[in-house]
This record gives C-alpha cells, sequence and structure tokens, in this order.
C-alpha cells in the first residue's frame, strides 16, 4: 500500500502551501480542500448537497455542530457531504502516493499507512501570512484565523470524536515560523522519504 | 552564539535516550536530569539543598506547588534548586552546541538560539517501554507515567507560566513510536544541520 502525506494544519500558518511544496519536491499530486470538493462535484457524487448547504451561514454551521450528537439519527447535510469526501479521499488514497491537506483526511485513512503532519505557527505570524494573502485588515485576520480554526476543530470533534490539533493524532507537528516554510516541507519530504525508504 | 537542542518528553517516550543519540549523532555533548543535578551539586552551588528536597515525598511537592502562586514572597526549597539550576543550565548552554534533557530548558534558554523538541508517543508503547526498562508491572508503569508528567506539568506551569506540552512552546514535536526511536534522533541531527547551515 502506498503512503499518503495528510497535512493538518492552523490557518495563516501556511500548512497548504507547504502540502504542495512537499507534493512538488516528492513528485506526487497534492490534494486540497478545493480540489477533493471539485471531484466531488465532478464525478456526480455531489448535486444539490454542496450548493445547498453554501446557502448556510457558516456561523449557523457551527451553531449545528455544537449541539448535534455523535451517532444521532437523521443525516445532516454536512453529514452527507463529509460520507462523499470521504469516498472521494479514499479513492484518492488508492490511487497512489500523494498529499492531502485538511479534510480529517489523518483520520479518514487511519487505516491507510499514512504520515500524519500538523502544521502551527505563532499567532502574530499567522496574522501577517492572512494579512498578506487575503488582503485583510489586522482585526479581520484574528477574526478569520480564530473562525476557522474553531470551524475546524468543532467538524474534526464531530466527524472523528478526537480533539484538533492534540499531539496524539500525528505523526510530527511543526513549526513553520521556526523552520521556515520551504524548511518545513524539505523535512516532510525527507521523512517521506525515508519512511518509504525500509 | 550557538545553537542548543533542547528536549521534553513524555515519560516512556524514550526522550532521554533520543537526546542521547542526538548528541552522539552530532558529536556534541547531551545533559539530563542527573547531571545537571550532579553539575550542580559538584560545582558547590547546592550543599544541604538537594538533601533537603530529597526528605520531601514527591506527592508533598506535587500538592505544594499546586497552592503556591508564582512569585509568591519567600523562596521555597524548589525555587532555590530551579534558580541553580537554571544558573548550570545556561552555563551549560554557554560553553556550545549540546542536548538538554528536561528541566525546563526551553523556556531557561529562550533567550538563546535553540531548537525545541518535544517528544511523545502512544500510551501503550508508553507503558511497554516503561515495563522493559523499570521491570515494573503494567499497573505501576501506567501509574509512573501519569504522576511524572503531571509533576513535569505543575512544575513547568509553575515556573515558566506555561502549558507543558502545548506546540506554542516547541519548534517540533515527533511521535517516537511512529518514526521510530533512532530515525526520530536523526530528523532532530538533520533539522540541526540544515538549521546550523544557514
Amino acid at each position: 500500500m502506498s503512503k499518503i502525506i495528510t497535512i493538518s494544519r492552523e490557518f495563516g500558518s501556511g500548512g497548504k502551501y507547504i502540502g504542495i511544496l512537499t507534493a512538488k519536491k516528492l513528485g506526487i499530486p497534492c490534494y486540497d480542500r478545493d480540489i477533493i470538493e471539485k471531484i466531488a462535484e465532478e464525478s456526480g457524487f455531489v448535486d444539490d448537497f454542496i450548493k445547498r448547504v453554501t446557502e448556510y451561514a457558516p456561523s449557523k454551521s457551527i451553531f449545528a455542530y455544537s449541539f448535534v450528537g455523535r451517532g444521532a439519527s437523521g443525516e445532516s447535510i454536512e453529514d452527507k457531504i463529509f460520507a462523499i469526501q470521504e469516498k472521494v479521499i479514499k479513492e484518492l488514497a488508492d490511487k497512489g502516493p500523494c498529499v492531502i491537506v485538511g479534510r480529517s483526511a489523518d483520520y479518514i485513512l487511519r487505516n491507510y499507512d499514512t504520515l500524519d503532519v500538523f502544521i502551527y505557527a505563532p499567532t502574530a505570524d499567522k496574522v501577517k501570512r492572512t494579512m498578506n494573502f487575503k488582503g485583510v485588515s489586522e482585526r479581520e485576520a484574528k477574526k478569520l484565523i480564530k473562525e476557522t480554526d474553531k470551524k475546524r476543530s468543532i467538524n474534526y470533534k464531530y466527524y472523528t470524536g478526537k480533539t484538533w490539533g492534540e499531539r496524539e493524532n500525528y505523526t510530527v507537528m511543526l513549526n513553520s515560523t521556526e523552520l521556515g516554510i520551504e524548511k518545513t516541507a524539505e523535512f516532510i519530504a525527507e521523512i517521506y522519504r525515508r519512511e518509504t525508504e525500509k
């Protein structure tokens, strides 16, 4: 079975770009949220689901997650979307070595041979990066970071029963500011190369 | 300023041995708790302090920590010991590149150029390792792991005001079971080599 790299990341830590860089270094594909959603849509798994979900205010979605118990009867739209993405992610993993960013892939692929990476960074650097890349104010950047990670955390807890960002879920956790974006990608690629050598 | 590797670790994760291995690979010295305490004692910094502290039951010590506020007036014996070890650790760091295991060295050397590593492992593996190395029962191993890490956590909080094991305090966090003890040491050495290249 081929080895898959999953990358979980704090918003603004550069995790998505690190995923792309790592994949490039290893000559394997990188799938992020957008690509996974696009594939799900194109493959015909998703018809009106995604469209209907996007009509929901994100805050309302978060609110709903908080109060819905695991295993409650009656599948929500989010549950259906998750099931579809689970299927898509497994199919991508079955194709061969790749990098998958986000989407609780570390949990979805728990029975696969994976290298589970978590990328984090000091808040000040995440704010700076978000301001640069999203062209928002400091205040908006802080809000975006907080809300996105909160959503990720609630989502992860709901679907996996585990705590997002807790070390026990990952093989390595890397501070992208202290190591540097480029070197972080290089270390992940290096670990992957050595792990797949054996 | 030379670069120092600090290693914090969960009890039973193999962190101490990883520290020794890493230092060996890099040809630099490794100082762990025992060595630091020995140097403190031999240097004459410690006379009756350590002896007096060892008379305290560890559980009593933990209990005391929990209820002593930071910055409370009147230095406790633990405070004096910490001040001495702080001095010893800084002197060791001033001597040149080295690996320092435990003793809140990541915090003590916060103004130094450091690579701060945290080593963790799944509980089952920590229990197995503790049973093997300490020759204790499964029950005793579990107790030892829980109590040691609790003590480390309380101690770290008391002296640093930060949370032990929280990702923001470290450059990298590595799962020694998933990577393997030998490879974990190799990765730390590799990161160190690349960081000191620049």
